[in-house]
């Protein structure tokens, strides 16, 4: 593994490799890489929990962090990304982390460019890192993917969560189903109701409704898409036991989910985040390694 | 002391020990704590010299500090503070220093959230680091608060030094006067002339005019506030020999002070700065030893 | 050496002597400094290549190094340039990294202030780390300047670059030729043809088209601009053997130079930002040792 693009370039061996080199940081191994690398992290999008947690998982496993002010640097003055990362590698960079608005942005740094590659979020692309903490997630619940029945709800088409996701439960041999107004299923097949869904769920995966890709009461209000697509507390009551409730956050309290089930016993929403850490650490250490 | 939220919450004792470690470290303590602590610092308004003295301060004793951009943040996208402030525990912080503009937006993190707070100014609300190093300057000039004459003088109402030093000042003792142009006094009981002040205050402390809350020029332009309520050359040769000028700066010159006395023999304007870093080293390590 | 602000405060030896120097490091002298140093670096304007270059060089001599976020601080109240160095020095700041719009902003911080400046960049002033890169780079590839031919190409007159190479080299004995349209040559005396140019040039060091400061489209297009001043493939065929092409970037590909020559053999302009990082350790050493 020299990048981390998407998670349609990644077997099922790799994955596992990752939730397993996770599972390991979990529980204490603070082995630190044998050399001290040089990473920098490039978010030409906001973002607090992505951008963090890459910034302690570095930092963790013994990578020195150079600071980059996307929204100050020179591609304002319209550098391209590939003399952005360019410069970057030969200022000594190991490794770059990079969230971009355009879509498999990292196609540009395929040729010519040495430095490892770790996507956090392309346009409405991929967003591999946070597939595989969910991955992990779910494995740390269950021990196995196969049969598991996972309901993915929200803005489909729009979501880097739901693409890479469902990719990567797929293959590893889960039931993947979307819940979604039909306006936003894209080229998903996709129910548009609950019922079906919500007592069979092992796994309920909320995605955030993007205000800023999408405005929501064009068709219907927060209140109207709560009602008839978020968690409410009738739906979650009918969830079955041992069900978890997952999302990638920032939560838009009272749209997506009731706001007093975001720490319900049922969710796992935090623990995303803490699980996060640790995955970001197996993806950074195995790319870091195999260079 | 699990947290720094409001200089009210803290005992006359709670001061002195902070006041005394920072003594310790000013005369060159280096001891670091035991382990290494995750710190995080929130700026969601701009600020130079507090932000940058925690900075240095937390590196000082040893902690690791993950930057975060709170103009980049998602906090952009709604996220409440409370679920910023829980996804930065997650990812494994220690503490998260905060400046914001709502006044007590820390009342949001008194329940569920594990990591320590310490606020760095809250609205027109408090600010008690400053607060502190401000009684650290004083203590270091006299020794006691018993009986000390301190004008405080300026935008009182808006001010979060005003309100945090007032607090303290009082019940450590010391003699406190309010000094501004009657509309900006709000509930303070202050007076609106130097005449009565000048001559016998020990401290006198002056506020920064917050253009940015509060629009000089609608009563008076620079120069008339400069020569009714500014520390004037004439007015600093009538002070009493001993007494000290302090401002938590940054200073607009030629309006709170004249330019050239920014720097004189009674100021300890650049000393407040100074004083700031040990202050801070002591609030951090108490509060991180404490939990 | 105390601090750098222009080249033209630089003696011969002490341009010679950050050169050798930034050589050993190139050569894998991983000497630290005998103490850490605090430094911070003061971006008013978007930067890629300098401030990462200098950060990535503080951490390599072994600094600690004090984020300092220009477009969230005080500036924005309106503090002078002194008091914001003034503060940083009393946090304990060694040493200061400053870009800024104002040109010679540093004569503000000539008397007084008693950290180190370094210059990264004033107005259309001077720009000394990234003239001392440049001629690190001639001198890596020939061994000497004397005599050397080198032809600085673009918007002369707002160019920092241009005044501070022209300033150097001269005095370092290489014949130094300008090339610009007729209204950008300022008070340089300036061809406005490639032809007398093009062949016995030993270095081309394009510069950047400021569009930030200077409309292009006024006088030609983009693509006008390359036709005519430009280098193309056309020329670049000409140059003589053993010439190099510099730019300190970033890039307008196809404007200053043709997209497909940004990488060629003759290029140097990945390189110079590799060399950009000895050359700041060099600097950065030298005065942090000096003071």
């Amino acid at each position: 593994m020299r990048n981390l693009l998407s998670m349609e370039y990644l077997t099922n061996e790799e994955v596992m490799e990752i939730l397993l080199r996770a599972q390991e940081f979990e529980k204490g191994d603070d082995t630190l890489l044998t050399r001290s690398y040089n990473v920098s992290n490039l978010f030409f999008e906001p973002s607090t929990r992505t951008k963090t947690s890459f910034e302690m998982a570095e930092r963790k496993i013994g990578c020195t962090v150079i600071p980059f002010d996307a929204g100050f640097s020179s591609a304002l003055k319209g550098e391209t990304m590939y003399d952005t990362v360019k410069t970057l590698e030969m200022i000594g960079m190991d490794a770059v982390v990079i969230r971009a608005k355009e879509d498999e942005y990292y196609n540009e740094l395929l040729e010519g460019i040495n430095v490892a590659v770790i996507n956090a979020g392309d346009g409405a692309g991929q967003h591999p890192s946070q597939s595989l903490l969910d991955l992990y997630t779910i494995y740390k619940e269950f021990g196995y993917f196969e049969g598991l029945k996972v309901t993915i709800a929200g803005d489909i088409s729009h979501s880097r969560v739901a693409k890479s996701n469902a990719t990567a439960l797929k293959r590893l041999g889960a039931n993947v189903r979307f819940l979604c107004p039909p306006e936003w299923a894209g080229d998903f097949e996709a129910h548009h109701s609950w019922d079906e869904l919500i007592e069979d769920s092992d796994v309920i995966m909320l995605l955030r409704i993007q205000h800023e890709r999408h405005v929501v009461n064009k068709s219907f209000s927060k209140e109207s898409y709560h009602e008839e697509y978020g968690l409410t507390f009738e739906r979650e009551a009918k969830m079955k036991k041992g069900s978890i409730i997952m999302h990638p956050a920032p939560v838009n309290r009272d749209v997506e989910i009731s706001s007093e089930l975001v720490e319900c016993e049922r969710s796992r929403i935090f623990n995303q985040v803490r699980n996060g850490v640790f995955v970001r650490m197996a993806i950074l250490e195995t790319i870091l390694k195999g260079r």
